[in-house]
C-alpha cells in the first residue's frame, strides 16, 4: 500500500485514489508525499460548479466532460457532497457517474463528504486539487451542491465559477442571487426548456449590468443549457475557455494560484500553531486553571486566549 | 453611540443592536463589551432550524414565535442570510418577519449574512448569541438556510436543532438526509398537506430507527407541520421542550455549553496566534524571502509552514 509520488505524477489513478483517501483519514503520509508533489502542480485549469438541489449539477458535469473529452484533454472531478460518507449517498453518485466513464481514464471522478469539519472543505479539498494537478489533468471541475458558505469556498478554489440557476425557484434562491453574483464568472440556467427561463436569464442579466463589475473587466455571460439533451454545453465549455484565456492575459490565472497558496499556508500556520500552544499548555498547571475557569465561566474565552497567547513568543 | 454593557443587560434592543453591528465589523470595542457581558450569559435555550431552500422555513419561524410568546417566554432570532448584506435580501426579509411581531418588544430579529468569510458564520453568530443571552431572551433561535456545510455549524450553535424536510424534493435532498440524521434532534416534515408527505415522514422514521442512537438515548421525533395553517407548532415547540428537558436531566445541556466555548476558544486562540505570527514576521526578510518562495513555488506550504513555526515557543 506504500504510494510513490512518480505513480502519481504519471497519472495513476490507483494511487491518485489512494493518496486521497490518506489526506481525507488527515494521515501526515499524504502530506509528506504532496511536498513532493507540489513542484509538479499549478498548471491545471481549476473550474468550479455550484448550485442549489434539484438545479441539474450531476447531469451537467457529466455533460461537461463529454464535451471536455470530445477536445483531447482529460478532466478529473471531485463532488463536494454533503450527505454522510456512510450513507452510501457519495458512492452512488460515483458510481452512476462513472459509469459513462468508466472506460476512459482520461477521467478521474471522486466523490468527497465534508460533513462534521467547520471549514472541512477547504483543508481536504484543497489537497485532492493538488493531487488531481500532480496528476496532470488539464482541468480539474469542483461540483458543489451548496447554497451557503459552500459556495464562497468553492470560489477561493477555481480559477472559474459557473452558477447554476434554474426556472421558478423560490424566494431563497431569489434572495441568494445577489451574493451568487459576487461569485460567479460564468451564469448558467439550466432545464432552460421549462417555463421560466427567459426571466431567469433576463434577471441576471439586468443584475449582472447595474453590479460592478468593471473592475476586473470581464462580464459574466449567462448560458441556457438542457444538460439532459446536451444542448449549451459546447458555449458553457466555451465560456470557461474565455474566462481562462482573460484571466492568463490579465496576470490574475498566477494571482490566484499564489492567494490559495498563501490562503492554504495561513490555515496551515493558524492549525499547526492552536496544535503545538494546546499541546504544550494542555498538561501543564497554569492549562488546567485556564480550562477550569472556562467551564466555570470565571473568564470568557477572549481574555482566555489574550491570557493563553501573553507567553507566545515568536523568536526566528 | 457609546453602549453601555449595563443596557444589554436590561434587554435594550437598540443597545443590542448596536453591539451586533459592531461584532459584525470585527470592531474591537465589541469584543470589550463582550468580555463585560459573559459572567450574565450561558442561561438562554439555543434552539436551530434548518433546511433547504423553499422549505417554508420563514414561515415556521414565525409561527413559533407566536407560539412560543404565548407561553410568555421571551425570543430573539438570527436568520443567518447566504445573500449579500448589500443585496437588500437580509433587510427586507427582517422586515417582513418584523411586521408580524414588531409591536412586542419581547421579539428580537436579526438577519446576519455570511458571505466572505471562511466559517464566517461561526466566530459572528457566537457572538450574537451571546448578546442575546445576556439580553436575557429565553429562547434563540439560529435559522439557517443550508444544505451543506452551514447546517454542520448550526448543530455546533443550538442545544436542540430541528431540521425541516419537504416532501417530493429532489435526489439531493434524498441523498442529504443521511448526513442530516446525524445533526437532527428533532425532524420536522413542513407543508404536510401536500402530496408525498406521509411518505417523508416514513423514510425519515425508518432511517432514525436504523442508525445508531441508542448513545445518547434521545429518539428524535418527526413532527408534521403546516406552518401557513399554523398546524403542529405546539407539537414542534413541545418537542423542543422535551429535548431541553432530556438535556437538562442527562447534563448534556451544560455540556454543550462548555463545548461551544472551548470550540470558541480554540478558534479565537488560532486567530489570534497568526495573527501575531503573521505580524512579526511580515516585515521580517526571513519572512520575505519564505513568501518569495512560496510564491515561486520553491516551497510547498507544509514545510513553509513547518518552517515558520519552528521558531515559535510558548513560554508560559
Amino acid at each position: 500500500m506504500k504510494i510513490d509520488a512518480q505513480d502519481i505524477i504519471q497519472g495513476s489513478q490507483l494511487a491518485g485514489a489512494r493518496l486521497i483517501r490518506l489526506l481525507e483519514e488527515e494521515d501526515p503520509a499524504g502530506i509528506a508525499i504532496l511536498k513532493q508533489l507540489y513542484s509538479h502542480t499549478g498548471k491545471a485549469f481549476v473550474a468550479g460548479l455550484t448550485g442549489p438541489p434539484g438545479s441539474g449539477k450531476s447531469t451537467l458535469v457529466n455533460a461537461l466532460i463529454s464535451e471536455i473529452r470530445s477536445r483531447k484533454m482529460r478532466i478529473a472531478v471531485v463532488a463536494i457532497d454533503p450527505s454522510s460518507p456512510i450513507s452510501g449517498g457519495a458512492l452512488l453518485g460515483d458510481r452512476i457517474r462513472m459509469r459513462r466513464h468508466s472506460e476512459d481514464d482520461g477521467v478521474f471522478i471522486r466523490s468527497m463528504a465534508t460533513r462534521g469539519h467547520l471549514g472541512g472543505m477547504s483543508k481536504t479539498t484543497r489537497g485532492v486539487v493538488l493531487v488531481f494537478d500532480a496528476m496532470g489533468y488539464d482541468v480539474i471541475l469542483i461540483e458543489t451542491v451548496g447554497v451557503g458558505q459552500d459556495e464562497v469556498e468553492i470560489a477561493q478554489f477555481a480559477h472559474s465559477t459557473a452558477v447554476v440557476s434554474l426556472p421558478g425557484m423560490g424566494d431563497d434562491i431569489q434572495a441568494m442571487k445577489a451574493g451568487l453574483l459576487e461569485i460567479g464568472d460564468i451564469f448558467v440556467v439550466n432545464k432552460a426548456d421549462t417555463p421560466g427561463a427567459d426571466e431567469v436569464v433576463e434577471q441576471l442579466r439586468a443584475m449582472l449590468d447595474i453590479s460592478n463589475r468593471s473592475q476586473d473587466k470581464w462580464m459574466p455571460p449567462v448560458i441556457k443549457t438542457v444538460a439532459t439533451k446536451d444542448r449549451g454545453i459546447t458555449e458553457l465549455v466555451d465560456a470557461f475557455w474565455q474566462h481562462r484565456s482573460f484571466l492568463f492575459d490579465s496576470g490574475q490565472f498566477e494571482a490566484h494560484n499564489y492567494q490559495w497558496e498563501f490562503h492554504f499556508f495561513r490555515h496551515l500556520v493558524m492549525e499547526m500553531a492552536a496544535d503545538r500552544i494546546f499541546g504544550q499548555i494542555k498538561n501543564s498547571p497554569a492549562g488546567q486553571t485556564l480550562f477550569e475557569d472556562l467551564k466555570a465561566r470565571r473568564i470568557d474565552p477572549f481574555s482566555a486566549a489574550e491570557q493563553l497567547l501573553e507567553g507566545l513568543e515568536y523568536g526566528k
